[in-house]
């Protein structure tokens, strides 16, 4: 893995004059807001096929010119970021690839890596320059309205390029993200996914399943929700994640995701063994982990 | 199940003149705290092994005497509540039971019932009158410190009375509750047991779990934990409970909490295997679920 340095001192912020951002939601839109406030970007169109997303972005000063022409919208673009899930990325890009200036640079968002990429770099090979990336900040809500200015700020934004990838146009959206307050750090994609299965997508899917299993059964006459305390309410709020953007997280890193569940489960298999055994010494040296990890992440 | 009717009109909140506090944690700091501000109590003794939550207590006004003679606390006391973790409570009661008064009420708030109940009936039956409850009520943090008088209002207390207790002991020790802002729901122990390890035992297993996953990973030299949004932070909060308190709930009620990991290890398989199979129509699907859940607790 190769990691950048964060937060490089000296470098002065890109400047991007025409915008397209596509697919106009929380990241996209968070990141206009971001991005137009530091002075990085001039004109910005914001592409999007629902109305809502779009008028919002006007009225909130994030997007200039909102339309639901892809293709129109990065014809004289010198930066593209791909915000749409990551399920319709591929059409997405075939439709505007051919439409692209020679020089402009292309990014995305998606959650996924390495099965992206493979869609997108033969589409966007031979024009543009494509750096794909991850800025790992968000929330349960989506879509414009939920969008703030403040949402990569001292988050970490991951970057992995490929062997094409263009050493320019890499450090231009390394820029770009460094510029809205995020630590930047390159891997390689394969990586990516794992990482991202194991802090990401694991800890939706554990959520996912225990708020069905409480849901299963209260739909079956229990009655359990009115009993619930604070633990369970965490749970759901992550589990409140849309379920559409979510299953095509999962399905696209289908390999990094069906392992790390299988692990976590050989887990839960081994404290279950514990509990019904009784074996409070081993039971509470297997709890005692949790505070080591909360120790890392508060470091 | 029997369901007591919440926040009853129009009784008046009982008075206890000589309070003892066994056990000055979150739980019975807090309750002391709030039960004084409503004039529910009068003079209360906290009795503890560590000196600075009884030091805390005595400074924040939660008691006016402090000890760590439990005996000495309760001889003349009307009201015994027991603060003390699941698993002391037979030999705290076992050293206080002779020295209570004959009238004394005597209640607990252990998370676990039914093998408490067990454990306590016993010692209890021929002296004061117990009423075992549950103040579904609490942060991951403890101790005196973490103690504050509003941690009760509109949170679900259960009281688990047996065919041994006495009607004005339960309409007491509801009424207290209720004072401080409780919900007051009566219930089988059993039936406590079953919905608690759902609703709060389960989630901490599968919190811990998570967490000691990601942990196990980052201790073999895996570079995780920097690359972690929201969802896992939530989790690690939850995670963040004191272990040893958590053994003994989950070993307590180990019949329960076994059944309830299988239940959501079986569901969590089922997950893999759409995921796996990038079976998304039905993963979808299995996605909504948590969506309605969501619906339920807002409700």
């Amino acid at each position: 893995m190769t990691s950048g340095a964060a937060g490089s001192v000296g470098v002065a912020a890109p400047r991007f004059e025409r915008v397209a951002i596509v697919g106009l939601g929380l990241i996209g839109g968070s990141l206009a807001l971001a991005a137009r406030r530091k002075g990085v970007f001039g004109r910005v169109t914001g592409v999007g096929r629902g109305r809502p997303n779009l008028e919002e972005g006007l009225a909130r000063g994030a997007i200039d010119v909102a339309t639901a022409d892809v293709a129109e919208a990065v014809r004289d673009a010198d930066l593209v970021v791909l915000g749409v899930p990551v399920a319709s990325m591929a059409s997405v890009v075939a439709t505007l690839a051919p439409a692209l200036a020679a020089n402009a640079i292309v990014t995305d968002v998606g959650s996924v890596k390495a099965p992206l990429i493979a869609e997108l770099e033969p589409l966007l090979a031979q024009r543009g320059r494509f750096v794909a990336g991850h800025p790992i900040a968000g929330t349960e809500r989506s879509g414009m309205a939920a969008a703030f200015p403040e949402l990569f700020e001292g988050r970490c934004c991951i970057l992995t390029p490929t062997s094409r990838t263009e050493a320019t146009a890499l450090a231009a959206v390394r820029g770009l993200w460094e510029a809205v307050g995020m630590r930047v750090v390159t891997m390689d994609a394969a990586r990516h996914d794992h990482v991202l299965a194991l802090v990401s997508h694991l800890p939706h899917v554990v959520a996912y399943a225990l708020a069905g299993e409480v849901e299963a059964r209260e739909s079956r006459g229990e009655e359990l929700v009115r009993f619930s305390a604070g633990g369970l309410r965490d749970f759901t709020r992550v589990a409140a994640s849309d379920p559409a953007l979510w299953r095509d997280i999962l399905s696209m890193n289908r390999v990094e995701v069906a392992s790390a569940i299988r692990g976590y489960r050989e887990r839960l298999a081994h404290l279950e063994s514990l509990v019904a055994a009784g074996r409070v010494d081993e039971l509470e040296r297997e709890l005692e982990r949790a505070r080591r990890l909360r120790v890392r992440l508060e470091s």
